[in-house]
């Protein structure tokens, strides 16, 4: 029975993901689904990516939590337009729904974003079956949490257009084999690009920096 | 809509976890339910929790994932008796509900078992809401995933009956403010007890171990 409910959720979902979709061609911006575990490094990843596309792509993010505004208010430091959904108020969802994600685009005012960044609540699990009506999905897997993740949370990784291998500047201190982790990975979805790099230190991020610009320029000629 | 289906879903398995509380007294069994998000160290911090528990008492383990027996089988090198639910073949659930629990539990034969623990599926979000009929819920969060996160999961910290901040050995190499992450445990739920403790190297598992012993002794009288 849980099944069957899950599914018409799902549907639902899907029509409202296909409207948002309109939209965001309709506005020609491009539109990244940032999804992890808690505590993988997607808001510390995200300052730093923004520091590194703006000016240059006008950029605009949704952050997606059950409560709290802290990942929010660490990304407007960054001068980027953001908004914060909190899902407390909605049941205390565990994944940002299509439904969710239109008010906060219109919000935003697309049509002088090139970029718009979700920043997905913390869950390898459900966000990766709920469309929200993006361009990709990048989904962030820190060092810390085990080479075996790809294998365990498969459909994450299936669903995902690339990955970051976030905090590399801790493998000195783990018994974390990421050659490994990067095979799990491939094992799940072959073609995923897998971007290694550390939030903190800024280590690796050029080829991620320029992952991005050739998708929005792709899809917005900007 | 969504919240209502969610509604439904919850109150069926309210429903199943009565009936399994029902049977986990009948047998005079303990259960601890144990979540946490991915990668936070639940299997590593179990498998050291059991090598001390055991043989003076009886455990047995049902081990949740969505897909993969990579837990089950590090479990069971302890000597442990575990089972495996892999919950892909129910449509890939992010929890472990009430139903799925009951069955496992019987073939695990609880008659002989004075501790029952179950290792959910790494989420902090859901498995909160699925009450599985167990005595105690165990939160586990690593050093790796940020001071904030009581307060982004509220619930899973609310009805928690104890909290284990893992991974203490990785401190020196993080900017990580243990006192702060306690104090915003306790800032959610003022009563938790929080064991800070390291899996790797076995730092701090005595008051841990202690907590267990004593709740299983007032359930059981063993």
């Amino acid at each position: 029975m849980e099944i069957k409910i899950q599914k018409r959720v799902l549907e639902a979902n899907e029509t409202q993901a296909q409207k948002n979709r309109q939209y965001f061609n309709d506005q020609n911006v491009f539109v990244m689904n940032m999804m992890s575990s808690p505590g993988s490094g997607k808001t510390q990843t995200l300052c730093k990516t923004l520091t590194k596309l703006m000016p240059a792509l006008r950029v605009g993010v949704i952050v997606g939590d059950i409560c709290t505004s802290n990942d929010a208010d660490r990304l407007a430091v960054t001068g980027v337009k953001v908004t914060q959904i909190n899902t407390d108020q909605f049941g205390g969802d565990c994944h940002l729904g299509a439904s969710l994600i239109l008010n906060s685009a219109q919000a935003l005012d697309c049509r002088d974003l090139d970029l718009l960044i979700v920043e997905n609540i913390g869950n390898l699990v459900c966000p990766a079956e709920f469309d929200i009506g993006e361009d990709v999905r990048v989904v962030v897997l820190s060092v810390t949490e085990g080479e075996d993740k790809p294998l365990k949370y498969p459909l994450m990784f299936r669903v995902a257009d690339a990955a970051i291998l976030n905090k590399i500047d801790l493998l000195p201190y783990l018994d974390f084999d990421a050659p490994l982790a990067v095979e799990n990975m491939k094992t799940v979805h072959p073609q995923l690009p897998v971007f290694e790099l550390s939030a903190k230190t800024g280590a690796g991020f050029d080829p991620w920096i320029e992952w991005i610009r050739i998708k929005v320029f792709e899809k917005t000629g900007r």
